[in-house]
């Protein structure tokens, strides 16, 4: 595999981390359709904890088995597939080595009573099952976030000291945030930099809105016009280090075909390296999703 | 002992795991009367520490002693034996070997004030008892139950490095469920599929009736019939990776002879793994609880 | 030290338990006037921590001395002497060898304004100071109950590995249980069997009331009759896995001495193995505490 | 440094200890004008943490700094020098030799909201510094002593697993306790002895009024007569495993000189072995602390 | 690099420590242009963690990029940049040996719903990045400042011992503290004598008031004049060991520059060691903050 210069441009952002660690994010960049672009899309199956496997599976039956999801993040040619403990145990044997993956080691659920995740994984687990990199919720605002922090700062700083790399899933939710503050743009590039801050080599946050939910804030977004989300994601990016750090975005409920290709538009045009696209693939048929995600790595490398 | 094609089709599905869990797996399939099927039955004796000695055991005097157990176990032809710590000590030697054990690692008892369960038996415990797997309860949906999954991520993590299965009892209760919540089909599916994601080998869940709890469920569940027991026995085994876990499901209290059958009847042909079946057993008498059993044993094997 | 056929068939029910472990059961059950018996006397020596000094020693002032206590273990014949680490430390060298010792390893105080108890001793303390067992005690009923098991769980596995044996005393208290509760034959044969699952060598309990607490065990013990002490002392014995656990009675408060013989007369008549017995003996003068022992052995030796 | 009779006959008491344990104890009672005779003072400098620096200092300004207090100790022929964590490491090369240590491992506050305090060193610490000894504060009655019993046990357990003593400062507070309780004689002996079950081996208790604060605990001090002082000193004494452990008493807020020393001779009288003094000496000039010291430690010789 | 006079009598007052630590200590006072005099300024970028990046970094968008920061402090010749993982991480490599790095291990953030930090760093990171020293915040007054204060006490201990340096940020806040009390005189000294008895090796506190909070400390400050900030500042050096321990001085929100420049002549003055200031030099104009800088450390030299 002979790395990009895109890919390697990207890398040389990584300063701190051991070959190990670069191997794997180059693993990554450099998977499937989009290899050596320097985007990426990472199909994520976490939505059996989330939501539990009938509002998950049931409108794609074929998507209650583990394998439906390696072999659709294959033969769509995405970058990497992202998943709990018992999901990539259950295929890790069959695809080994046919696509990175992720290994979610936190999650919640629909029953959960506080603004929080649960371990269900860890470095060790990584390692044994091929992994090339944890990933991990922090909710900030959240009551509980500074244990969520803790967390992933031992996880992550095990993961880094074995080569594994780190994903963090930087979601606002709780404490005295509103709702419409979740994705609110100040919200959002604090959060996305928190994930920065704390470590993270690619960083996935939700596409904000225009609204800002920090009064503090107000200032210092006062005078732009953010009404573009491309815009609004290129704030985002530039709160990651100046783009020293992998930016993805999450496509969140499934909707229509034009509004994620839009949403994709938009991402590649404020700088964002690319989407993690879930509930929108698995719950279309399989030729569908293959064909969205088609059309979208070619808006990822600049074809629509 | 050759292991039969149902069981290696079985053990397949165990893709991520080491030959000492496989054969620890295939030990429990490969034992007694229904060795080689696929199908099991468990007798679990966690009575004494959930409601005490006398309702556990004073109708059936015998059952005090815990040679009682380990012997109608072996004497029946059931699977495996399973039981908290003392229980298992106080066989460990006289049945070494007659019958594969499962450690049961946490229990709770008539007096909790909390939803939850106190860890009473380690991985360590399980290797010096030659246990073939620990057992550990969840309770989707209670407060605590995040604490609960990082009990059994971290058990399990440490059962699976030294070759020992896990099984994961998942029963929702506590937070926001309903009672008749508790038993619901979207719970009961979404309680195994979480048991799954875990990382469990083998899923305990009671038998789910046809009454939808979550709202966000109800669509998804919409234009199905559910009032076939077996169909709900077969949408939950779906909801463990369609089918790649071994699922068993309780009999819950001590009930007529013509329902456990019935209910066996249902789980076979749903597709289910078992039963793990306790009070129905031990609270009847020695011979009418071996008939019965053995009863099972042929329906599961498809002969009633 | 040639093992008695009595003792012998004691420590075959210890069927998990290493030499170690075995050996120093065999100390105890070996040791004194009661050696070789099968029964056994136990001074514990804790109340300082849960009364306070004056409250336990101004009455017999030479008592204060923990020199004292040891002595008058040796001089009765008893079979062990238990208290907490200061006091075996105080004469583990002078009385080296002369009795076996139990570390009490938790304690509660009159101040305590929780239901539970800190941990004052380790295994490594035990080891060090040459005790043959751990001691420990559990609230059953307590909102902390579940912590407790925890830590006994851990020490005892900790124990076990070394060769130390464990003593659980198993007080219900706290929770929902009411005062009477506290005492009633339900609830103490139920805290005596969670402690046999817990994997408790000798378990310590109350002699229960023939007060029936819980509603669900109500059913369970109609149609006997509870009010011999004996009986009731039977019951619990066999909710110890039949019997296959050394289960020793405490005597509570300091009280008259013919309540005292007949309390261990009952232990005897129902199958139990002995008593824990502190103030009745050090809060007596010597003579007299030395003279009730003696009586005390002579009725579990059947001389009186 | 040859041991003198009186000092050998106070180690005797310290039966489980290893040699290092003793050294060091020998080397606090070997240590300055009081060596050999069984007596000791201490210096403890921890009121910076507790009231903060200029109410500790700013009546004595050389006070802030902490060679000073070394050295009023040294001069001053005392025992040995206590302090938290930076003040030892701000003299522990000067002074290295000069006198013994105890490292105060915990601490609280002017501003803590709850009756606790906070770990601040440890035993690696006391090691790296040549300290002799730990000391730990517990607050017997307050809801966290539980918390503050373990920590010290684990702290103590590997203290004296490398030859470090433990002094425990023992002050009621907290909890159920009145004010006038927490130095009511039977809080005091109370809170002595559980020092002395702990395993310390030296207890440092304020001098007690004549108060009984329990109920449970007045028949106990029935009787006798408790106005004179040194008769209160003998009774937390004989709490203290009948004398077989170093007590000694602290001398609260600065005070008269009279009082002082009125003090000390009821410690004397009563058989405790010292005092512990810290704001009646470096509150004071230091000529004239130095001339205080010197009538107490006559006192303590029975020179005065 | 030849240590100077002025260094070595710093040097000489951490008498504990070892030749790592001291060495580390010594990279920082020899760097730049204070280099050699005893005086210090650091560059503090954590306040992306503390406000968000927008609040932070959008008045001067160059700001954004992690490598800014480094840059600033190298080409404006301070003697260290101060900053949590992620930022360190990102310039690690690309300006390794040009500056002295301190990685902040703990911080908050805008939206925290308690007084307390979460930790974000450990020593082991410190080490892979060639750091200097850590940082870690404490808040005197919070109620979870016992747990703060355990964090840096193991942190700092782990930290020596491989022979990285200490730095703590001891900012009164929370608890029973007044908004006003957070800068008063008396809590400002006592939190910097917290800081020195935990073992800073540098303790960083803001510039304190002439309001005294405590009525218990009033008479401690009464009948001395404590108008002129210069003598608040010696105040707080007498506070922390005498002077033995080096303080700086936050600058807090941006302000004017003659405010700025006030501040570093009574730091001087007062005998303080430098400053720790951010946002007045990176919320500037590159070349307005290298010149500012210039100007400050004119100050420290006694050149304006």
């Amino acid at each position: 595999m002979s790395i990009t210069p895109a890919v390697r441009a990207i890398l040389a952002n990584y300063e701190s981390d051991n070959p190990g660690v670069k191997a794997n994010l180059a693993r990554i960049l450099m998977q499937g359709r989009l290899g050596g672009t320097g985007k990426l899309i990472i199909l994520p199956v976490d939505q059996g904890f989330e939501h539990g496997p009938a509002r998950s599976f049931a409108v794609n039956p074929d998507a209650y088995d583990p394998h439906y999801h390696y072999q659709l993040a294959i033969d769509a040619g995405l970058s990497a597939y992202a998943a709990p403990l018992g999901m990539i145990e259950a295929g890790a044997d069959t695809f080994a080595g046919q696509i990175p993956t992720i290994l979610k080691v936190n999650s919640s659920n629909s029953w959960a009573t506080g603004v929080n995740q649960a371990i269900t994984g860890g470095v060790d687990d990584a390692l044994r099952l091929g992994c090339s990199a944890i990933g991990f919720t922090i909710y900030p605002g959240a009551d509980d976030v500074f244990d969520m922090i803790e967390e992933i700062r031992e996880l992550s700083a095990e993961a880094k000291s074995v080569g594994i790399a780190t994903v963090i899933w930087s979601y606002p939710r709780g404490g005295n945030l509103s709702r419409e503050g979740e994705l609110a743009l100040d919200v959002g590039a604090y959060a996305a930099h928190m994930a920065a801050l704390l470590g993270a080599h690619i960083i996935k946050v939700k596409l904000p809105s225009a609204h800002i939910e920090q009064k503090d804030a107000v200032k210092a977004y006062e005078g732009a016009d953010w009404s573009a989300q491309s815009d609004r994601v290129k704030h985002v990016v530039k709160s990651c280090f100046n783009g020293r750090r992998i930016v993805v975005f999450s496509g969140g409920a499934a909707k229509g075909e034009d509004a994620v290709y839009q949403d994709a538009r938009d991402i590649r045009d404020g700088g964002g390296n690319g989407s993690i696209i879930g509930r929108n693939t698995f719950q279309r048929k399989r030729e569908d999703a293959i064909a969205m995600l088609d059309k979208l790595m070619r808006i990822y490398k600049g074809e629509e």
